[in-house]
């Protein structure tokens, strides 16, 4: 009857494929009518243009109708918690509920207490699994193949939702993945590497937003050091093996750990991914209402 | 040729159960698609997540497209006038206009101006008529009648638009309606009782929200002090009668005017309101542009 | 293949006869279905009421699906880029982007860097083509025709898009356009005439707004000398020739450039103007994504 997407570590492998495969026959032109009419409110407590966006498109494409809730304009503006509005979207009857919220794993306090199907647009420094799927899918379009590609996860691994997340899922799925980056950044266990090696050794080479809002304070490196130390290049694209592929899940600093002039060079999929992250959240949009 | 829906004091009786017998049909499944490709204005100039999400929600129902207004990232920040926004979506030739704001009858120095039907999604301390219409469904389901019912509207009575709507209708269909809370939050003419007695009495507890942004500064209690003599909690509960519900037109201060763990009781109808919210509404504007 | 619209000044006279023709045909009731179902991003970095919602209207009316952008809700709050912003919904796949931004021909970066059709809904202090359209559509309606009427262009001259936009245009329409105002203002080559003289001799007297919050510290005048020496009142009223109609492209400042009672007095078009933005904006979309 329908199933929630939290996190991609309690999928098994057999269905990420299943999804993948409905996301590629969404971007093969697949049309799906089964959807129209439902309602999906789009729940976004933190900003987000990407994921918030391409939810909204991929729920145009299925002709769903969309409630895009602004936290600005509501009652969280007279302290009403977040379990309270979401409790209030499912009160009103709506199919699908998307999304984001700072606090890790926010949707445990949810389940059992919701109808609507959930979907995960981001948990703190936890989970992101519709961008995981949408990095897999620019992949697998890219290789025909997961088992046995090397990524490298380069920037601030430690605070992201996405490293953590296609940390796991890539491995499981037969990729071989290391990590690299400031030292204060690295996490134990995902495999550090130094950056030149890292990036010399990859098929896909998939870069970090440097996120000045959340930690500054901690970073010993100046912009300028971290471009030239971390930052991938003009130059640094000539260390690429031959198909290697550059992946970034945005919004990037352009000059930091990206240069201006690489974002949309032939080894970059970053506009590729976006547009990969409509057919993925229609696929998970239709697992959810659907399967 | 449709009516606009300002107050309920203006509504007949017979016109009162003309509209919930429409809400309670949308409720039991009624599919209506005379309003197809009709465009309503979402016009909240004050936060709103109930009232205005629950609209959007039975807009989408009746398959109307629904502009929504953002009052951050409009002409406001230009000093347009509150009669120039409204007058400038009505000009757009928009079938219906929801409105929320902040003056008392806002509405009068509309009527006679523009062409699309209003719904008042709430006048300053003034009426609220669908709140009102989802709390007498809500009674209606529980009840199946109104005469001789007796409810206590408990809290902030003064600054609160649910409260006079509330209290005046409700007397006319035939129940028996007092208040209670700190007598600074008390009106004259309003029926006084005492707490516990209004609790032990009445088929309805309706309890209000501390308003804690609009003035806590006039209140004479701690948040404690009023959850305490005030506030209704486990304890409070085994006060009701066999049969009577808690209502709240939410949001609502958890641990303030309600204990946590009255929230989802059994007695507690607060979320089911929030769900008949969107059924009055689609009766609300299948009159405004049908009846 | 479709058509951007970027500015007039680019367009042959008959391809805006073409658009005002085919907006008029809107007006008159014609229906189009053959664009339901497209994806239309409305992307405003700037505030707009009109021009944002009546492009939202006028998408509602065609059947297209809309996205609404919402800056304070985006990854502009992490410095994302204006480009890579636009690039993020072009990606996505939408049909058609409808940009307002602050700088003047911001869409020269964009010009073969997105597949979607482009529509200027306000570049900085350059173009406004839509207002000029429905400036046109309004007094084509009132008067039949272009060639030979006299219009003045009342007001801050200088920082008007509107003002630049319908100079060139109107004259190459063939009509003779003045301006009129304080001095500081005035730009050279724009045909000044002294106030009242100008607004004696016009068929159409367009004020332009007082933007206090552009530039109230350059304004040599107080709002009350403005409004005394330049501003539409009752007593001015009498200078208008017979048949001379008043418009203002709105946010109007009510006792500024315009008192209270003129606002809807019989000269004024200024609602009428609204209700035509809907359908130049309904042609401006046929015209990018059918033509």
């Amino acid at each position: 009857m329908g199933k929630n997407l939290l996190d991609l570590k309690s999928l098994e492998v057999s269905e990420i494929h299943s999804i993948l495969e409905q996301a590629q026959a969404f971007h093969d032109g697949e049309v799906f009518h089964g959807l129209e009419g439902r309602v999906a409110a789009n729940l976004f407590f933190e900003p987000s243009t990407r994921t918030q966006y391409s939810f909204n498109m991929a729920e145009c494409k299925l002709g769903l109708r969309v409630i895009s809730f602004n936290p600005a304009g509501s009652s969280l503006q007279k302290n009403e918690s977040f379990y309270d509005t979401v409790k209030t979207f499912d009160s009103f009857g709506t199919d699908l509920l998307v999304i984001r919220h700072v606090e890790n794993e926010y949707y445990n306090q949810l389940l059992g207490h919701v109808n609507a199907k959930i979907l995960n647009g981001g948990d703190g420094t936890g989970n992101h699994p519709t961008q995981s799927l949408l990095d897999l899918l620019t992949i697998r379009q890219e290789f025909g193949r997961f088992e046995g590609l090397r990524v490298a996860i380069i920037g601030d691994v430690s605070h992201s939702r996405v490293a953590h997340t296609n940390f796991e899922v890539m491995q499981r799925l037969g990729m071989e993945v290391c990590t690299s980056g400031p030292e204060e950044y690295m996490e134990e266990g995902m495999h550090f590497k130094p950056f030149e090696e890292a990036v010399r050794q990859s098929d896909v080479v998939m870069l970090l937003r440097v996120q000045h809002e959340r930690h500054a304070e901690h970073m010993h490196l100046t912009v300028e050091q971290y471009h030239d130390r971390y930052g991938m290049d003009r130059n640094k694209l000539a260390w690429l093996k031959e198909g290697a592929i550059i992946m970034h899940p945005a919004p990037f600093n352009r000059g930091v750990e990206i240069a201006d002039d690489v974002v949309e060079c032939d080894r970059s999929r970053i506009f590729k991914q976006m547009n990969n992250g409509v057919f993925v959240r229609m696929a998970a949009i239709k697992r959810a209402l659907c399967d």
